[in-house]
This record gives structure tokens, sequence and C-alpha cells, in this order.
């Protein structure tokens, strides 16, 4: 005996969700039906219209229902002279959760990385060039993680800058803040070592 | 900054989901917008018919897109004269995958709680009580969990059973085939000795 059809297509599609197996998508998929139909009905609705109308801002390729998203329609921040360059979304969130950042960003989706055949033209180096070229930025400030990928992408920009006299600075790596130095991994220890700052 | 609309709406609605907090449900968003479009598609549409025309088995009360389900549509199985009650469609599922059991089901969906306001009728037991009156059943097997609540409910589904003359059997519960003795716990022990049978 299986499931009937539709319990069981409700099931193996609940598994297209990262880290959802058949146990878990099971579980989901009852608890929807005995205890939440509201919820099951609001998230297909949910789904299918990210799914649909979600597209890539034009100008900094995050995600966006609009042609420009919130960010590059602001009328200070898109007059901005700074240029941040991250490779993720989630990223954008984690620097506009500080506060300390106004200008805008770039948007990768990806790092460059050749074994998978991603390439310049793959995280929209293309793009990217065309806007240092176009004089509105002084300074882009490469965020990109400080992974092998990520530093490498971020050395790839860097000479794109170079080549078209546009500064371009590396946010800091080191200890965090409230790091205790004896749990802090070596190579973000040499980092801190090797970036000191005179007093 | 916030997400935009539509995608705060799929982080939201995503969470509405078991086990899935607010992190998690960003990790999903993102992952099919930026690698499966499609599978979010084809959930939205799963979750749409599933929650819309998936109801219960009006014999057995089971999960089923139709009137009867396929157990009890079953030509065979569907004039068996044994009847097993079991709490959930997943037990109905584990039962099923032991191909040990030809009879019918009836799922509670559920078991009483008199402190959750869980009483006979919530959990079906004038529709099962109606089944035994009928004639068709030789036996009732009890397959309720063994847990204070699954108990409760098995003496008085078992009550209803002597009420109306039908033999009413509880399955067995002791030391798991395989289970070693040392890692079972002494309640699982207290009833593999209470249970013993005669060599
Ligand atoms: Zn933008
Ligand atoms: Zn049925």
């Amino acid at each position: 005996m299986k499931y009937s059809p539709l319990l069981a297509e409700l099931i193996s599609s609940l598994t297209c969700l990262p880290g959802v197996g058949n146990k878990t998508a099971q579980r989901m998929a009852f608890q929807l039906l005995e205890r939440n139909r509201e919820g099951g009905r609001t998230l297909s609705a949910a789904l299918h219209n990210a799914m649909e109308h979600i597209g890539h801002c034009k100008q900094c390729r995050n995600f966006s229902e609009n042609e420009l998203c919130e960010i590059c329609q602001h009328p200070q921040r898109s007059e901005s002279e700074q240029l941040c360059v991250v490779e993720s979304p989630q990223d954008v969130m984690a620097i506009e959760q500080t506060m300390a950042y106004k200008g805008t960003y770039f948007v990768l989706m990806g790092h460059l990385s050749p074994i998978d055949g991603i390439g310049p033209a793959e995280i929209g180096l293309d793009v990217l060039e065309k806007q240092i070229t176009e004089g509105q930025y002084k300074e882009v400030i490469l965020a990109t993680n400080p992974t092998v990928e990520g530093e490498a992408t971020a050395h790839f920009i860097g000479q794109l800058c170079q080549k078209h006299g546009v500064a371009a600075s590396r946010i800091a790596h080191g200890v965090p803040i409230g790091g205790e130095l004896e749990y802090i991994d070596g190579n973000t220890l040499t980092h801190a070592f090797s970036g000191r700052r005179a007093l």
C-alpha cells in the first residue's frame, strides 16, 4: 500500500526543500493536513507568487519583484559613491542589519568557481564593470566571503577596479569582537596578525 | 531594510512547516529562488491540491481523496473479519509495510485526552461503535500507542467491544526483536516480564 496519489505527490514535492528528507516530508504533510490546512493554502499561494514574480533588480542583481529593488530606488542611497560587492542576498541583509553602511550593493549571486563553470559572466561581472566605468563610484568595497573562492573573486574584481581607476577595498578579517583568542581557528588568527594596525 | 514583500511572505509562510524556524525558512526560500523554481512551482501545486482535495475515508477515517480509501475499497480486505484500530495514518503505513496484516483499519486521528477536550466523539468512536455492531468483525485489534493516552484509549474501545460481544485484542509490547536488554527502558522491560508466555 502506498499513500494516496495526492498525498504521495505532496510528500515527494516537500523533499525539494533543503534539509527535508522523506521522513520529515511525511511529518510536514500530516501536520498540514491534520492541523493547519489554512497554513498549507497560504504557503501554496506564497510559493506561487514568489516563483512567478520575484526576479532580479536590474541594477544590483538582488532579488526583487520590481525592476529596481528598494535600496537601488532609494533617493540618497542610489547616489552613493560607495558600492559594496557581496556574494548573496543574505549578505545584504546581514550588512543592512548593522545599519552602518549607506551605499548601494552589487550581488554576485555566487562566486568565481572555474571548476563548476562559473566564470565572470555567470556572476554578472560584465554588468559590474559597466557600472564601475560609469563614474558614479569612488570606492568599491569587496565583501565577498573569506573563503578561497571569495578571495579569488575579490582579487579579480579588485583588478577590474584598478583597470578603471576606481579605489577598491576589502573588508577586514580577524578575531570577532567578543571572541576569545583561544577558540579562534588558526587561519583567522593568522589573518588577524597580518592585518594588524599600529595603535 | 526588510526583504521585498513577496519574499518576506514566502519566508513567513514556510515557518508554518513543523521544525522550520526563520533561519531555515530563509535558506529554503533562497534555495528555491536561486536553484529550483520548478521545484517551488511543483510544491505550490501539490500543496494546493492536497489541502483542497484530501479528505477522510468515510469508512476508516484515514486520509483519502476518494470517499473510500484504497484499503477500504479492496475487494478481499473490505470483507475481512478483523479491524485494526490505530491512532494515525503513519501507523497504518508502518503496519502495511510489514505485509503481515490483511484486514481493515480504523484511524482515530488522535487518542482520548480529556485535558485537551478530546473525548470519544472527537476520535470517531461513535462511528467505530456503529461498525462494531454491524456484525462484520469477529476481532478488533487495538494497536494504539503504548503511552498513557494510547492505553486509556485501547481500554475504552475494549469495553465498547465487550458491550457488543466482539473480541478485542491488544498488540504485544516488550523488548524489540534485536534489542539488547541492557538498553531497554524499565517500563518496556516490566511489560516484557508481565506479558511473558510459557514456552
Ligand atoms: Zn537593487
Ligand atoms: Zn478507508
